[in-house]
C-alpha cells in the first residue's frame, strides 16, 4: 500500500458489512475528503454553508446528472484527530448493496481511489494515531467471535500491549547505553556494568516476555475458538447430535457469504467459547471413503481438530470399522460419544475398547437431549485444557506478536549466557539490538513493509 | 408491532448488515433513547456535558461493571425531524459481530426492547414522518439488487407515488361531495352531476391509475430481476457456460448466508438488469431424473423462471432425450444455446428440430467464449420482453400497490357502467367510497393492521 505521506491520495470504500441493512456508511479519507464529499452532497438544510466538523448533515447523495441517488446523513471528521490522522467523510446512506455500490461509485469518479484491504487503519497507523499492536486489535475486535474474544482484543485495542513493549524496550535500551559507555572504557569495562547487572535486567524483561507468551497459550481457545470434528458412521447419529448442540447453543457467528468448504460447519457457544462443529457428512462422501471403512471422515480434518467427537451408537456392540477409526485417534484430543442411551439394547460397556485405548466416554441420547449438556461441558473442559476464563485485563498476544516475543526473549537468554561467560561487551551489543528490533515489531517502530503488507492484507477492505 | 404513541416503549437493534466490516450501527429509537445511551456511553471530551443534536462524540460505551466494550462515535438526533419522529440515538461501533452483540445487549440491559423487524420504518410512518408507500419504497431500496432498481425506489422513496396517488383521490373525493350533493336534492340529480362529468373524472383517474399499471409490468424485470434456468443432459457444458457468464458479468450481488436451495444459484448483472441464474445441477442428482430422461432438471424450478437456457451439445446430433425435454417447454419462454461450436463436428443443423418447435437458438461455444457476448445481449432481450431501460422518474408501484390500483380501477369502470346505464346516485357512491378506500391502501392513511404487519415484516431487523 502506498504511503499516504507520500501519495497524498484520498480513498474510499464501503465501511459496513456487506449486505442487506437499514444503514450503510460509504467512508472517504485524505486531502480531497471534504471537496469530493461537497462535490456529490447536496445538503437539505438552506443554512448549510460548508460540513462542519463532527456534525451530521442531513441531504442527498446526487450523481453527474443531478439525479438523487439515497437521502443520507453525512458528516466530516477533520485531521489529525480523525480515525485516520487525515480529513474523513463518513456517508450514512440506506444499507442497500446497489444504494451503496452508486453512492461509492460518484465518489470515485469524483476523484477518491478505491481503498486497499485494511488501508483506513494503515493510515491510521502511518500518521502515528495508533501502534501496530492496536491496528492488528483493531482486526481481532471485528472477527472476535464472542466477547471474551473482544474483551481480549480490546484490552490491545487501547494500547496496554504496546505501553508495555515500550517499557521493557525502554529499559533493554537503557542497558544498551550503558553497554555503548562500557564498551568505549575497556579497562573499567567490569565496573562500568557489572555482568549480574545486566544479567538481571535481561532476566526481568525475559520474565515479563515470558508472561506474555503464556498468556497466548491460555487464552487461544478464547481468542479462536476451536475446532471439533464430529466422526462416526452414518447411522451413529451426527445428524441429531449436531441439531441438539445447534439448538441449544445459538452463537451469534455464522459462515460468512462465499465461503466454501467441502463439510458442513456450525458455530456453537459453549459458555462464551466458539466452538466451529464440522461434519464431513452429507457433503462429501466420496465412494473411496465410504468402502474404505464404513465410515465418513476427513482424515485432513480430524488432523486439525481441537477435538474429535468420535460417535458410536452403543445399542449394539461397535463394528470393527469403529475400533479402526479410534486406532487412528490420538486419545488426548478424542471425546468418544456413546450414543441411542434412549434405546433397550444400550450398554456402556459396548465402549469398554475404547476406554481401553486410553479414551474419555461420554453416554448420551441425541434423540431424547439426555446427557447433552454433560456432553457440552466436556467438550468446553477438554477444548480448554484447563484454562479457565480469562481475566478482563489479560494481555494476549496473537500469533505474530507471540512469535517475535519469542525471538526476544531466546535472544536475552543466550545474552545472558554470553554475559555470564566473559563474551567481549561489543559482541554482547548486537544480541540487545536485535531484542530490542524483535520488540519494536510489535508496536510497529521497525517493521518491513512486507509485514505490514500481510497484516493488512487480513483486513476487509473498508476498515 | 406496538403502537409507538400507546406504547411510549424505546426500541434498540443494530442497523447495519451482518457480518464483519470496519464500522457497525447500533440504533435506539423511543423517549428514553438519550437516558439509556448516557447511561452506558463515556465520552472522551471532559468538555462534555450532554448530546448535543445531530453532533458525532467520540467515547467509549462500557459494561455495567465500567469496563470499555469499544470505542465509539454516538450521535443524538431528537425528535420529532429525525428518522422514526422519535428522539433517536445511534452508536457507531467497530462492525464485528461479538462488538455490535455486547452493545446491544448493554443497551437492552438499561431498558431498551429488541426492535421487530421494520420497526425504526413503521414508527417512522406512525409519527407522519413518511407515507406507507414510501416506508415500502426503503425496503425496496435496501433490497434493489441493481442501481437501476435503486432508481426506481427512489423515485417512491421520494413520495412522488404517494402525491400521485392523494392527487388522484382528491378528485375522486371531490366528485364524492358533489355526488352527496346531488343525492340530496333528488330531482335536481342529474343538473347537479351531469352522469357524463361523473364518467370524465372517473375515467381521467382511471387513464392514470392504468399509466402507473403499465409501469409495474414494464419495470418488473428492473425491479425484481429475472430468474433463467439453465437446462440440459450432464455433458453439455452446463458448468463452462456458467462460468463464462459469471466471469464477464460480475454482479453486486450475492448470496445471502443461512438461504438454503436445493440448486446452485448465482447473481449476474446484465447492463443493469439483475439476472439469478439457477442450475440444478451438481446438488441435487435424484436418480429418478437422471434415470427419467437423461438430464437433470429442475421441473418446478423451470416452470418458475422468466427463461429457460436449454444447453444442447451440438457438435452431434441431439439424442431422443433432449428432444423430449424440450417438447415440455413452452417456447415463448425458452432461449436453446447450441454450444461447442469449437468442435470439429458442430452444425447449427442439429438445432433443426428445435426451431421446428418456435425455439429461438443462439450458438456458443462456453469453452472459448465465442458468442457468449451475443447470448447475454439475447438473455436481456427475450427477459425485458421490449422493456428498455426505465424512464428514470418513473413511478413503479410494488405488487401489493399494483393491486389496489387494480382493484381501484375495476371500481372505477363499474361506475362509469353504471352511471351511463342510470343507476340511482345513493348507489354509485358506494363504489366511489370503495375506489378511495383502494387508493388510500397505497399511502397507508386507511390500511389494516394485518396489512401493516405484513409489509413490515419483510424488513429486516433494525431498519
Amino acid at each position: 500500500m502506498p504511503d499516504p505521506k507520500l501519495a497524498k491520495d484520498t480513498i474510499a470504500a464501503i465501511a459496513t458489512p456487506p449486505g442487506d441493512g437499514g444503514v450503510g456508511i460509504v467512508r472517504i479519507s485524505g486531502p480531497n475528503s471534504r471537496i469530493i464529499a461537497s462535490a456529490v452532497f447536496r445538503p437539505a438544510a438552506s443554512t448549510f454553508a460548508d460540513f462542519k466538523p463532527y456534525r451530521l448533515h442531513y441531504g442527498h447523495v446526487l450523481d453527474a446528472q443531478g439525479r438523487e441517488l439515497d437521502d443520507v446523513l453525512a458528516a466530516f471528521m477533520p485531521g489529525p484527530n480523525s480515525y485516520t490522522g487525515e480529513d474523513v467523510v463518513e456517508i450514512n446512506c440506506h444499507g442497500g448493496r446497489a444504494v451503496l455500490a452508486a453512492v461509492l461509485e460518484e465518489i470515485l469518479d469524483r476523484g477518491a481511489r478505491l481503498a486497499e484491504r485494511g488501508e483506513f487503519t494503515y493510515r491510521a497507523f502511518m500518521h502515528g494515531r495508533i501502534d501496530l499492536s492496536q491496528a492488528e486489535a483493531v482486526a481481532e475486535m471485528i472477527h472476535a467471535p464472542t466477547k471474551a474474544a473482544m474483551h481480549l482484543a480490546q484490552v490491545k485495542l487501547s494500547g496496554v500491549l504496546g505501553e508495555t513493549i515500550q517499557r521493557l524496550r525502554q529499559r533493554l535500551e537503557g542497558l544498551r547505553a550503558q553497554l555503548v559507555v562500557a564498551v568505549d572504557f575497556p579497562e573499567d569495562e567490569l565496573e562500568c556494568l557489572p555482568p549480574e547487572e545486566m544479567v538481571a535486567v535481561c532476566s526481568s524483561v525475559r520474565g515479563e516476555i515470558e508472561g506474555l507468551l503464556a498468556a497466548v497459550d491460555r487464552t487461544r481457545a478464547w481468542r479462536e475458538g476451536a475446532l471439533v470434528v464430529l466422526a462416526g458412521r452414518v447411522n451413529a447419529g451426527k445428524s441429531s447430535l449436531m441439531n441438539a448442540l445447534l439448538g441449544r447453543n445459538r452463537a451469534i457467528v455464522t459462515d460468512q457469504p462465499g465461503t466454501t468448504r467441502d463439510y458442513l460447519e456450525e458455530s456453537i457457544n459453549l459458555g462464551g467459547l466458539n466452538i466451529r462443529l464440522a461434519d464431513t457428512a452429507g457433503i462429501r462422501q466420496t465412494e473411496d471413503a465410504v468402502e474404505a471403512a464404513g465410515l465418513e471422515m476427513g482424515r485432513e480434518l480430524m488432523d486439525r481438530a481441537d477435538l474429535v467427537l468420535l460417535l458410536a451408537d452403543a445399542s449394539e456392540p461397535f463394528s470393527e470399522d469403529v475400533l479402526t477409526t479410534a486406532a487412528g485417534l490420538d486419545p488426548a484430543r478424542t471425546l468418544v460419544v456413546l450414543n441411542k442411551a434412549d434405546l433397550p439394547g444400550f450398554a456402556e460397556a459396548h465402549g469398554a475398547p475404547l476406554a481401553d485405548m486410553g479414551m474419555e466416554a461420554v453416554t448420551v441420547s441425541a434423540k431424547t437431549g439426555n446427557g447433552v449438556d454433560r456432553l457440552c461441558e466436556r467438550i468446553r473442559d477438554r477444548v480448554l485444557g484447563g484454562a479457565g476464563q480469562p481475566d478482563p485485563d489479560e494481555i494476549a498476544p496473537n500469533a505474530r506478536q507471540a512469535k517475535v516475543l519469542a525471538e526476544a526473549g531466546e535472544e536475552l537468554l543466550l545474552l545472558e549466557e554470553d554475559a555470564m561467560a566473559d563474551i567481549p561487551y561489543d559482541l554482547l551489543s548486537v544480541r540487545l539490538e536485535t531484542a530490542c528490533d524483535s520488540l519494536a515489531n510489535i508496536t510497529g517502530e521497525i517493521t518491513s513493509n512486507e509485514i505490514l503488507n500481510t497484516i493488512f492484507d487480513g483486513f476487509c477492505i473498508g476498515k
